[in-house]
């Protein structure tokens, strides 16, 4: 917040109370009468399947675990395969873009540059007795919600003052949140004991590269800086031509204060980003027109000052408005709203917000979120920013290697140049020690500034002149500079590209995915709920489950060739020849989100059942393997096959 | 290899082996009678190449880099997402194996458990004045071998010396090693200062998890402890059914104290690991007979200490001899020999060596190293050992969860157990305060010190018994204690499984995949040597390229829809459409091992040709994708399409 001018700060403060009101109201909505109870529930039950299933592991759980680590057990480690494959083919391949894979380990000098060192902090409080800590802001936070929703006896203005202050809570500086600690009261929640006043802390992993213990690492707490540091050589392997992206999939990792939101906010996690370089004097794309006529959920600024909700629109028409800054950044978000979609996720619970002006970097030049609702409400998962020149500029400041791009200009172009020529001899003379000083000023002037001074030489001979470093004002005389314009032949333009920047949360994208893919439908005994994920076949971690109808040889022989063929053609798979009934069999596998269930009830064919429809046709053995392959690589769909082969009504119903 | 007809076998088998003898006959030429000179040339040019490339490049470079860290650019990332992605196909997939994914910050408990903690260590030695560390190994190494090749007054004996110290350097004790550098007055490299004493420094790169500073992590230096800790989980997952293996690919961190040898040792690396877990009792595995027949460089510990050189040995012969340990740990050699050579090792260069007693873990039944020949000498880049129960019962004694398998018994078995029950009441008369040494001395009582002690007290009524605890000889009288054998039913036996760990350095095995790929052939202009990268279509980091003839619409559009097909294919491409000679653009891609190229020279036909034998064969466009498609997922070799089409004598021929 610091060095923010004060009406900006105003704005920020007006933008942030909107927000907060549109929020409580957009949560009522969705919540309605009892709604958190059912969300809660719903959270209960993914979780419960996704925990059963191994689909993620608390980290070192036989150890009591760590806040804030989770595993992957073997189907979300395959969810989360297929997702990042899916993620190459869609955005590495699709655009040609240049992959990276650089280490997790990084010296302290790149994220200084980053501004990391400095500014990657969140408020913590002690409690001053047993040392543990809070986030400042969770503890405000949380006190205020606790009396709005359980203090009878609030007075309105009371009640109103608590309001004001969740919405501008993430504006609240380091001395605004101490004081309304401290005015409230607020002790540790777990002790009761008092706290101390809020201080900044790091959020990144420190370690020390080497053995000496003087070489400060962290463990990035983003992939983008690896690709930054590769501009030159990475602009030179694409041939020195813009715009071209550079991508990379890795671990990143923040050492969270006091991690909340099981899967959604954790200590590690992976991150897939795109740094897409482009000449900030053109940022049209060629291939906008292949996603101009997509209509989402987009919610800018504009809609979420004035207290509306988010709107069906035509990303064409965001664009030519400019509620979207460029085509370049409408593009990427077009994108990945075909990714995300094509992953599985509602298409009516996923918006792109634009960020409101108090939530943007100062340079950034437009910011949308794509946002997935989920139980814990609409949730970042991706972030589309145009970062403008910023990365690559505090780079090239901080290493002194230009980090630049280059346009050749077919005939050389004549362009006025400043040239400034201090005379060291007269400036020598009248400032002996002072004059390296007063040359420096003398050179940084701008094209104003020294026409001004040209100006006041010619007509008064000398001039008055401010020199920061020394304090104070000198006198300068004509003799001691001579300032011209002077006409030049530039044969290339020499800039800085700006950045358009995707950045994939994968975490939080498959744990949404997984509430999205989430149903339940009756079983046959009508006790139970059977669980089914509705994974498109790209995601499933198994692609088809093989089942001998009844234990026989013929039918256990069968299974194994169609193993090998599965196998063969790269396709995972489960055989299973436990003999329990056909209709438990496919309840288990439903419930991994498998989509293909086939039944070997012949040696020479069998029947392919699909999760969802229930449906079931019969297919050649020596067919199967390239139809399952179809189906998941997407050449094929359910329709098309189930007109293809001769549909069934066999004996092996499901269990309804 | 599995599946394919046995003449095409034979013939893959022939034309491979003669390929490998060109290429030792190659090598060797190229080592000769100067190797070391040679072998420097030969990393130079490859290295040369590969950095040239973007294959890598040193970290942080434009911070002028962080020793031991590299980045993978864009082919070189390719080829290490390919070659995961095949070791998934060779392994995961096809051995149905259970991934996890865990993350690289790991509380301290869990490597205190495995050990790291006090043994993950190497001994440093300080410059006393500069504070410069080095491993005190190292110095040792370079001080004697620098004295056999430059000190040519060296007395037979010292000479000797020195190679003993050579032999046994891994060996050495910390104080052994400190009495050596202190008798050979070595002084610090740089500055000639004296060191320091060596001491131990953990290779663990330290941090701190949360906010409080009192909890200390590592970034993990091994991908395996994040599965031993869910063994229990897995167990379950898996029906409780053994054998079973969990795999993980993912970041490993070794904070070297200096790190040399360019890719090979680095300080953050990515593994791929396998924990296979089997009952101790029946190490037998069904599918040994799919490799029994394989034969290759085995170097088994007597060949090692007798001086005799690694020898072809079928797998079956090792195995069954008891040279290889164990059935399990034999298929999973063979496996890993098929791996190494499928992704293009050259099968000369490659050798599995035993370790020597010395070199193995107290705990280990055998281990094997896959060792790949690479300029830089013998390379150990898999690891497959048998570790037997160790992990899992370290970590069940420090987390007291029992991590431990169960077989049960199809009828329930007597066996006989050894019950022992001390009398409390007369033991405290008796021992009074020690009385509770005294129990639990004979609770801990062997069957055999049980039996003696019994048939003692029955004939004498008294004896001596040892308490360790109390450092003493204590009197038993014979109503101390009841010892008895009584016959119990028991319906399933309880065992720690042993476990089988291969464990492959990706970036170890990719440099030497680098190194075993390279060739160079003529120009036409026989000025230059050309550099070529033989990778196999599967390692290939582009399958192919597409090159418009001569610049015209036709020819362009054409293009277009062949980048399109490939697109969609899932190939990844590069369009050329410089203007450059036709030759210029075969060596660009020759260069990075790019394996097909296909030139655009009619709007219906293309020519494909094959990066080594530069065979050309004619295919209609429409073809193009899925021939590409056939050959780069291995349904296809070139022999099979270069008989499919007509073959092809174009205009458009190579630079020679």
């Amino acid at each position: 917040m610091a060095g923010a001018a004060p009406s900006e700060e105003a704005l920020r403060r007006a933008l942030a109370e909107r927000q907060a009101a549109v929020d409580a109201r957009r949560l009522q909505a969705a919540v309605g009468s009892g709604g958190g109870a059912a969300r809660e529930e719903m959270r209960q039950a993914v979780g419960n399947t996704l925990e059963r299933k191994l689909f993620y592991i608390p980290s070192f759980k036989i150890y009591r675990g760590v806040a804030g680590l989770y595993d992957y057990g073997p189907p979300g480690c395959a969810v989360k395969s297929n997702v990042l494959a899916f993620w190459r083919q869609h955005f590495v391949l699709e655009e040609n873009m240049l992959e990276v894979d650089c280490p997790c380990v990084t010296p302290e000098v790149v994220l200084k540059a980053s501004g990391h060192v400095d500014k990657f902090t969140d408020l913590m409080v002690k409690d001053e007795k047993t040392g543990t800590c809070y986030r400042a802001d969770h503890l405000l936070k949380d006190f205020c919600k606790d009396k709005l929703e359980k203090d009878l006896t609030l007075s309105p203005e009371t009640a109103a003052e608590f309001k004001r202050v969740l919405a501008v809570l993430d504006d609240l500086s380091r001395e605004e949140l101490g004081a309304k600690i401290k005015e409230y009261g607020i002790v540790a929640p777990d002790t009761k004991n008092p706290l101390s006043a809020p201080y900044p802390f790091n959020l990144m992993f420190q370690t020390s590269i080497g053995p000496t213990g003087l070489s400060v690492g962290y463990m990035r707490p983003e992939t983008a800086q690896g690709i930054f540091v590769n501009f030159k050589d990475l602009y030179y392997y694409n041939g020195q031509k813009l715009p071209f992206a550079a991508a990379q999939i890795g671990q990143a990792f923040r050492n969270e204060i006091s991690p909340r939101q099981g899967l959604l906010r954790v200590r590690e996690f992976t991150l897939a980003e795109i740094e897409h370089f482009v000449d900030p004097e053109d940022k049209s794309h060629p291939k906008f027109v292949d996603v101009a006529d997509l209509e989402f959920l987009m919610f800018p600024r504009e809609l979420q000052l004035s207290g509306e909700p988010a709107k069906l629109t035509k990303l064409a028409e965001a664009v030519s408005k400019g509620t979207v800054n460029n085509e370049t950044l409408g593009y990427f978000i077009g994108r990945v709203y075909l990714f995300l979609t094509r992953l599985g996720i509602d298409k009516s619970r996923l918006r792109f917000r634009q960020h409101l002006p108090n939530e943007m970097a100062h340079y950034a030049a437009d910011c949308w979120d794509a946002e997935i609702e989920c139980s814990y409400g609409w949730t970042e998962c991706v972030g589309i920013a145009d970062r403008s020149a910023y990365d690559l500029k505090a780079h090239s400041e901080k290493s002194g290697v230009p980090l630049v791009a280059h346009e050749k200009f077919s005939k050389p172009r004549e362009v006025e140049k400043l040239v400034i020529v201090p005379s060291k001899k007269d400036l020598g003379l009248a400032f002996k020690g002072n004059q390296k000083m007063v040359v420096e000023a003398l050179e940084a002037m701008s094209e104003k500034e020294a026409m001004d001074m040209k100006a006041a030489l010619e007509s008064n001979g000398e001039t008055n002149f401010q020199v920061c470093t020394l304090g104070k004002e000198v006198v300068i005389t004509k003799k001691m500079v001579s300032i011209s314009m002077e006409k030049k032949l530039e044969h290339q333009r020499v800039f800085t590209p700006s950045v358009v920047e995707p950045s994939f949360g994968i975490g939080r994208i498959i744990y949404c995915l997984f509430e999205h893919s989430f149903y339940t439908r009756p079983s046959k005994s009508e006790e139970e709920q059977l669980n089914v994920f509705r994974f498109p076949p790209i995601v499933a971690p198994i692609k088809c489950t093989v089942f001998p109808l009844v234990k026989n040889q013929e039918f256990d022989d069968a299974a194994k060739v169609l193993d090998k063929e599965l196998t063969a053609a790269g396709i995972s798979h489960i055989i299973d020849t436990t003999g329990i009934s056909i209709g438990r069999r496919y309840a288990r596998t439903d419930e991994i989100g498998v989509p293909f269930a086939v039944t070997v009830d012949s040696a020479t064919e069998v029947t392919i059942r699909e999760r969802d429809s229930k449906q079931q046709v019969r297919v050649g053995i020596d067919e199967v393997a390239s139809v399952v392959k179809e189906l998941t690589e997407g050449q094929s769909t359910w329709t098309d096959i189930s007109f293809k082969y001769p549909s069934h009504i066999g004996p092996q119903g499901d269990q309804e």
